[in-house]
């Protein structure tokens, strides 16, 4: 019998298929595995080809330079501009305002052949660290009122370049998706006094039947209602509304925790297209007791039809019980 | 300079690229033309190999033999189904309830070579008449809250089958997106004493510029601020919140609206696959002045990146009053 059940954050229902689940092996995707190309823009040498770098890691040299382990760059053709003024405008009954924003390429690693579960653990972690320095330098903007952390990987989930990267977005607005988990928790904390995001860490940790790791600061779970097979939550076990708050601890922590659980979405569903986006409190917000900060991991694997945009209706082929097994099983 | 603009309904952001829009010509996308297949179930003939038919239009001869015109047949393998208790249940923090439903394949034509814009206007008619049948139908199950009319068009929105098809999902639960816009609508009528819809049509009319077509009945327009490069909305002059209200007139000025409306998508963006999806108020509730039901059209043009799934913000390379130009130009 299939089963409809509710994200207890934005109260989203799902169909989950519970009697004819699909396996790994049922699911044909792309398999994304650097194959080099003739020219790319992200390989050591070719710092000219990009826009000027924000940001870099580089042990000596100067910038726009070789010799660096990561790089963040303006995108080339980006979303949003920084320059000018944020316009806000109607427009009869209509509303608009002027794409202010920042559009950033983090460049993961020199390494052209490398994915994310291939490089070493330090790489990850800068990568966290570098979403840290970009964070906290775009909120000296007060116009930008969020920074979306996200990174498509493979062909089919939306990457243009092969050279692994991640982008940041800066918004004036924030977007639709936060603000629902941003109100959804608060509803709940205001009626329990508890974050849900807690009480789903404890719930999870206790029953153990959607749990896939966990660790001294994180806990990494299938959702109790997902919208897409595999998908996964990395959860900080201490309750922090934003993301740029981590200790350098947590922050080691998270590069190994975060390569763990690509290495075994890797094993389990051969090196799958895959999408991560990060969603932390907004940015001139202070911290608070209800919002808690996570990344959710989402592998291509299914067609999404038309219908899911029309409706925000999810039919998941995979309940999250056997992704988590899966990748529980997938150890390395 | 990019812009941001505001769903007047549903209060999401979208960024509309300005500067540099994508024309139609710059989508890659299947053509979506029928190629006969070995073996179709849903073809005359072969009425025994799909499940008995809930309703069917056949001037004459019995059920489930040849000589119909439109069927509607359950889906072979129903996302949800209608035996069964509604059991409700929570699981910790957790709700669900058990996937009760009806998941029914409209079968609009016997001619497996014809598309929805190939057909004389009649089968449209009749399919809106079959969708109308089928929800006074399911209306009588209040367990039933709400019925998800929709349709993949070519592979990669989604069809399975060739054989141009429509589906019906009925459901015990309203889709979160109907909610919201179910929601949005009641604010901004408590506010203004206005339907939203009623005046995005009055705006849309007097400026123009976003309009595909008009007629007794409807309005077809590309929305202010659309998810996707033409998007296209059809809406009905006379407020109403259901769409099985719809008379017998209307009803076949849909049918000639629809035809239209999906001809000039087929001329201007080269026969693409496309969704749509009807929009109507929860079944087991009366009408209501601040919905108003509606038909959105989304032609898949794009391959959406994860990051709009983890974040619910939408970047559109097409400005709505270029799309709503190069559908208007289309004529026929």
């Amino acid at each position: 019998m299939p089963e409809l059940r509710k994200d207890p954050i934005t109260g989203r229902w799902v169909i989950i298929a519970t009697d004819r689940a699909k396996r790994p092996a049922d699911f044909a995707r792309e398999q994304v595995i650097p194959h080099g190309s003739r020219f790319c823009p992200f390989c050591p040498g070719h710092e000219s080809k990009t826009p000027p770098e924000v940001l870099a890691y580089r042990p000596s040299g100067g910038p726009n330079n070789d010799g660096w382990t990561l790089r963040v760059v303006p995108n080339k053709f980006p979303a949003l501009r920084v320059e000018g003024e944020l316009q806000r405008e109607g427009d009869g009954l209509y509303d608009k305002m002027s794409g202010i924003g920042a559009h950033e390429v983090i460049i993961e690693t020199p390494d052209h052949m490398a994915t994310l579960s291939d490089v070493e653990e330090k790489r990850i972690e800068d990568l966290f660290w570098a979403f840290r320095d970009r964070v906290l330098d775009l909120k000296k903007d007060d116009r930008l009122r969020y920074v979306l952390f996200f990174k498509n990987h493979g062909e089919s989930a939306g990457a243009s370049l092969e050279h692994t990267h991640s982008q940041l977005i800066a918004l004036p607005v924030v977007p639709k998706r936060v603000l629902e988990e941003l109100e959804g928790a608060k509803k709940y904390f205001d009626y329990k006094e508890r974050c849900v995001y807690c009480d789903i860490i404890r719930q999870e940790l206790s029953s153990n039947t959607r749990l896939v790791l966990e660790t001294d600061h994180f806990v990494v779970a299938c959702p109790y209602a997902p919208r897409f097979p595999f998908e996964t939550w990395v959860i900080p076990k201490l309750h922090q509304s934003h993301a740029e708050t981590l200790t350098a601890q947590a922050t080691q922590n998270l590069a190994s925790v975060m390569r763990s659980t690509l290495r075994r979405v890797d094993k389990a569903l051969e090196r799958p297209p895959y999408n991560f986006v990060m969603h932390t409190a907004p940015l001139q917000e202070s911290s608070n007791p209800h919002y808690h900060w996570h990344i959710e991991i989402i592998p291509k694997l299914t067609r999404v039809a038309g219908f899911e945009w029309g409706s925000g209706f999810y039919i998941n082929p995979t309940p999250p019980e056997e992704s988590a097994k899966f990748l529980r099983d997938a150890a390395l």
